[in-house]
């Protein structure tokens, strides 16, 4: 496997045994979901603001119309943001799956079982072809079979979506699975894991659809990687 | 119910009929999880980090140490960080719950329901009986019991853990829910909602532990809220 790049913010400092640093890692944590967390800065103050994604090998895509307060600080359509030197619109994406809570002898050890990446990049506000093609691949990582099912975006509609490219060239994941680490600890009580998981549930068809529920929709079942 | 600051960045702009802003409505939000996406600026850059939380009525407490870094830029050990405007040190906390998705006839509208705040704020280290309380506040939203059952931190333990404290006075509450808004497009197609439930699973025994699962533990079962 490639490895990520590992710069100043991306090296791992804390708990280093939960970083990992190739390629296929960062993709299983962005397999496993759909929503991450985009930090940008405004007016020198963060916001964090959650909205869906999609990646292929070499960028992450979000839906940036939720960011659409800071993109109208820096980043302007069909180019880069910043000043040039690569600050001023750089993003923060994190991705967070809780697995479960780890419930050590000491409340000191206690903590979440949780896999997480972290995405570094100054995005570039997509167009035309290339901005069509990552909406494709959003919805289709969202929900497989939808972009040739439903109805797609027309001129209109294309012009009102904004679709950030972020580099994954610059990432940092961490996992943390298994007990607690304080089998050491003389204060004798029970300790483990207690499992956290997410599934889908039956879908819950419009009253106003007229046509069953479609054969990609049931089979998008169970519980999330 | 009393309402939360309306300022020039809780405002809701882009699809107000999402927006709510009684206190209520955040109190809900973080009942329903544990783990929040903590925003700070960095070198100018923001950084997104993953970290558990509690709250009280006034103020939300996030374990900070995953913060670290941020934490060496700006806020110092029982102070508030930034130059005093209160600028430079706020960071924006953004909890998010994933419902499910909006599957609609048209990509365009297709979506999440979610239930999400974000809390905008400036800091405060907390230092002596005030850490000591919000981190019993903290587990005890993790883990209802934990802070009796588990060993309490001792003197040196507690001096490397940093929890700090955000009001809960500045803040936006974001909620989705229900079907698709499209049914009026000519596309007939099958369109609904296909949810996402998130439920705590059978607690599993750490091998080195003594002790059956205690009572408080087995009641922390079933989905989510």
């Amino acid at each position: 496997m490639s490895d990520l790049s590992t710069t100043e913010r991306t090296r791992h400092r804390r708990l280093r045994e939960q970083g990992r640093t190739d390629r296929e890692a960062l993709f299983e944590v962005l397999r496993a979901g759909f929503v991450c967390h985009l930090g940008v800065v405004v007016d020198g103050d963060p916001m964090v603001v959650p909205t869906v994604y999609g990646f292929d090998s070499g960028h992450l895509y979000v839906h940036g119309s939720v960011a659409s307060r800071s993109l109208e600080y820096g980043i302007r359509d069909g180019e880069s943001g910043g000043d040039g030197q690569g600050h001023g619109s750089a993003v923060c994406v994190t991705i967070t799956h809780v697995d479960g809570l780890v419930l050590a002898r000491s409340v000191f050890e206690h903590g979440v079982n949780y896999r997480s990446a972290m995405i570094y990049g100054v995005p570039r506000v997509l167009e035309g072809d290339d901005k069509l093609a990552a909406l494709r691949c959003l919805t289709e990582h969202m929900a497989p079979g939808q972009w040739e099912y439903a109805r797609q975006p027309n001129r209109k509609e294309l012009a009102a979506t904004k679709i950030l490219a972020i580099p994954l060239d610059e990432a940092s994941v961490k996992v943390r699975q298994g007990h607690p680490d304080d089998a050491d600890d003389p204060h004798d009580v029970w300790a483990g894991v207690l499992p956290l998981a997410t599934t889908w549930q039956a879908p819950i068809t419009d009253p106003l659809a007229t046509r069953p529920v479609p054969e990609h929709i049931r089979r998008h079942s169970g519980p999330l990687p």
